[in-house]
């Protein structure tokens, strides 16, 4: 922890900051630099860092760096590899590149069918779909409910896809979690701790979107939230999704911040994939995206795809045609082989 | 509705949008400028708004700007004046100026009764404290639940302060509003739709901030989810408050965008106040900040006091001590008077 | 400094790097914490600042921090009093609150001599005007240039009033520097380095606008190029201007950060002014912007004022009319007398 | 022109402007939704836009919507193609892919020659380095200047490479450019219209570096500047170079867009090139990002490239070395294949 005290600030301040540290059991090292005053205390078995933590109240200090990554479950260490996480019996991450896709929202069974056919013939594994949908606006369509989680489970079961679905209330969890093989936590839900937690402890795996403004640090930590749920003995499964982040610039619906993927795999052992419909909103940029995606290493692809985006009830401009779907799965699949990767396809049991 | 045509659109590709807009019942009109193809279209009783967006799918249509205020229940219509929102008996907005004021967390008895009564004294009529505590790590303190609600509920009887504490899930709302003057809506759940309809559906007043990369739209779409939610009868009760936005610069915890005061006094009818404390971090910010919220036509202040801040389990840098909390409010009492306005105090029963 | 290691980094890396730390002369301190290797310099006076910065190319680096304030000239040392500085003979900061105002543009003497008047006799005793445009559009108003200038100097002689206006290329300097008394630089080139160092050696005062995106300590590090490059002698002569930085939200033409007052008083000894119509773009939220940046402790206004907005070449939607300033500077002189602080006027020499 | 007005605007308010819009020769058309009042504007011959545009300052007026692209020289019209921008004989567009590379500053004639050898070595085409350099602090090195210039003719020349330098200063454009193929605009200059302007007029290649935080429409007015004053006859010759804008994140030094890539070729019909060294300021980030740019369809790249990144005296985090960037070329080869272009190569004269 690094203690940097406010231009104000004079030696004997920092001679009480340095009495303060050490009487909380740890050792204090000057690292001030030209005028700037600055104290750095070395880890010691008994002090308490939330102890130490609060001395930043002092009113000469001006702020406090932390070195250590608060997040324990979902840092990578030396040494370790990454995870797999799967959903389903479709394996996500290594060498193993998932497609997610279907409609943002299941609309009806008929919809919901030729959605996923176009996505699993084009060489998605992973159905998606909304049935409760965030929706900004009050009087926005809000989704079908349970009674789109029975038409997904139905769709997938018959096309052998495995189903990702969005819960919204911690109180529909334990629904979602009943039909879905895997819930998504939305980006507007991405600090919302009571259902990380609720959503880790189904034990299934957790598809998490990164929040509009948040910092990956805070994506972690939210991860932390889920892992930490999760039931003894339940295997760490975490997938981590950037689909863009707020921006100054209208252009496109959010900037889409592809150098998190590298950045991220870096800092913790989690699977990565990328959302390019959500992160551009304009269809026409969902394949450069998607494509640019794969090179950055992502470990997946969550796509929209849609059979009438004209006829869509959310989020139609940012939807792919099945064609279109298909064009841009010919383009990932020559990528992946440079990355070293194939398509996930479901493991099959003997 | 404005339809604005890719650059690579032509005459036909208009000419086409145009013969939709007319087949859904609506008027179009020419706006093109230059090289770039638009159509507006002009409301008619018949077509639906929903059915008129989804053109936006068309391949040729780069973006759709509507025109449209969506939020309703929020929205300020000419001739009708600005809401005042009580909270207990105080009211806020008008020339009411409410003060609420109090510790991040609730601690203890002793250190809520110490923080509330520097507040009192100085001239806050309203008691905030948290019980339920958004943290971003979940090795954080995360508040002493139930049993902090009663203490709150006991020291404002006892000094007869109205309380607003935070709700963070729907599961709670309904205990939280038992014994809450009002319920806060934190940054993080500001689109948090299951949480905002519940703390609606109590009929009581709302404290909803301002997320962290929230527009003022999408703010009042948020308050929206409150007010329809709210039982029938029941006065519309939402208060919004300002505490900052993400920024790029380390130098402040947020930025605080005071400017969004009056330009949400114009879009809407309800209260807004400041938070200057979470805006800021620092407390050697949170006076002058604090001020300047005044002074731009604020209707209220939430304000973190805590009697040791060295000792505080959160958020210890940015609150203020008892002493520099008065010497706030008579600044603040001295801008009041030039804004017209008075500190709020309870409304006494005949 | 502080060295802090990536995740993958072992401990004969973070050897390699005490090592390679103490070949520089420095001593190296062990502040690892959790996980999280990391190593702190002790400033040692053979050792290079930089060579030891260059460290971070080391391939098991994660990032440096840095303790140092890189601003020498502007910052403000303990025990060392703020800055006035005076365009003309009026001073600008201490208890002397300075009002410069002026059309955004200037468009012909008649309207240029409409707006001094209104804003003189409001109180204003600066005047601005723009005769070279900085304007995002090749094809919009590009300012009158040389003939503004003399029209400026003509009309503030005529009203006593000093002159501020901007330079835009730095071959214009020394001609901008002989008609105004204060040279501005503008928001888009608040990294354009020559021409801070050009405004700089003209020994005249320099009103330094916050760039859009610019963090504090780059608006430090820009007040450095201009008061490095003062003739020997001169007095240091930089006038800080928050106006606003890019946000994601178009309600507002800019995000006006108003808590960049008090935080730039406390890191440096500079005046620092608020420039609330390029902040917000909105007459209508121009007062209270500039209400809430006297509240804030600032040093100054500078504020658009055009006898006829609707005829304005630039910036008209911004602009106050005169009857509107005269209303905002009755407040403005109430809440200084809160502040402590008084309308700025020229000093009259014996 | 939409003109969408505040919410207490009134019918006769609306009344109004539609008298002064036909006033100005133009046809108004009611596009008001729900109880927001609007007007949309006809284009009509004789109407003006700027006076129209001036409207806006009516005090009814909340805001007005333009559909026109400002940018004209750099807008892509319907039914022309992109262009090709040869940087000394070596083509940047169309199916050939330009890699630029070199040490961030030029430092001496041996580090040049040894980073410009491994840049060629590697499948590079042209040569960059600094000989001005933009720093943030006045502290930092600001290049060899003139010498710099000088070794990069001579190293370009000697190894066949046109190259690329930033010119900072427009007094400093003509020198720039006696010595180089094409001139660098940085992202700090990227509003600096007199240096803009400068560039134009040498009539040479110019690449235009995105500001800090400038939208793309701002970019093309920015490159409009630059083409607007090339020389008659000249052919319009500005490359674009997305280098990442501010973000709130501080894992990485900016965040790359690169879905400006594909918006900005549906814009505008000039190259787009991408940089990822400036984007991610670390090393083992550059690599990812650069081949994503490749697969999102960028026209070049723009990589540092150093012998000894930890001698570097400027920007050694992000160069990559020589091995480094060897093993990256071989991906963006195969890269390269699947977009179906080539790596450029100079043209050879007959």
């Amino acid at each position: 922890m690094i203690f940097v005290l406010r231009p104000s600030a004079t030696l004997s301040d920092r001679q009480r900051l340095v009495h303060e540290i050490e009487k909380l059991g740890a050792r204090a090292h000057d690292v001030s630099e030209g005028s700037t005053l600055a104290v750095a205390t070395q880890s010691a078995p008994g002090a308490s860092t939330s102890a130490l933590g609060a001395l930043q109240a002092l009113p000469f200090v001006e702020r406090v760096l932390t070195i250590a990554k608060p997040y324990k479950l979902a840092a990578r260490e030396a040494g370790k590899g990454r995870s797999v996480v799967s959903i389903g019996s479709v394996p996500v991450g290594g060498d193993s590149f998932a497609v997610i896709a279907g409609p943002c929202a299941v609309e009806s069974e008929l919809q919901l069918r030729a959605s996923a056919l176009g996505a699993r013939d084009a060489g998605a594994s992973i159905l998606r779909g909304g049935a409760y949908k965030p929706r900004t606006s009050p009087y926005s369509f809000q989704g079908l409910g349970a009674d789109g989680l029975k038409m997904l489970r139905d769709v997938g079961d018959e096309l052998e896809m495995p189903i990702v679905t969005e819960a919204l209330d911690p109180r529909d969890v334990e629904l979602v979690a009943r039909y879905a093989d895997a819930l998504q936590i939305g980006s507007r839900n991405s600090q919302n701790f009571p259902l990380l937690s609720e959503a880790g402890r189904t034990g299934k795996p957790v598809m998490l979107k990164r929040g509009m403004a948040q910092t990956l640090k805070e994506l972690l930590l939210a991860a932390e939230y889920v892992l930490r749920a999760a039931p003894a003995g339940a295997a760490a499964s975490v997938i981590l999704c950037e689909r863009g982040v707020r921006s100054f610039d209208g252009e496109t619906r959010n900037l889409l911040d592809l150098a998190s993927v590298p950045a991220l795999q870096e800092l913790c052992h989690l699977p990565v994939i990328v959302d390019p419909s959500h992160a551009t909103g304009r269809s026409e940029l969902v394949a450069p995206m998607a494509k640019a995606a794969v090179a950055a290493g992502a470990d997946g692809l969550m796509v929209e795809v849609h059979p009438d985006p004209l006829a869509a009830r959310s989020d139609g401009r940012q939807a792919l045609r099945p064609s279109e779907f298909a064009a841009l799965m010919e383009k990932v699949e020559r990528l992946l082989e440079i990355e070293g990767k194939q398509l996930a396809t479901p493991l099959r049991r003997p």
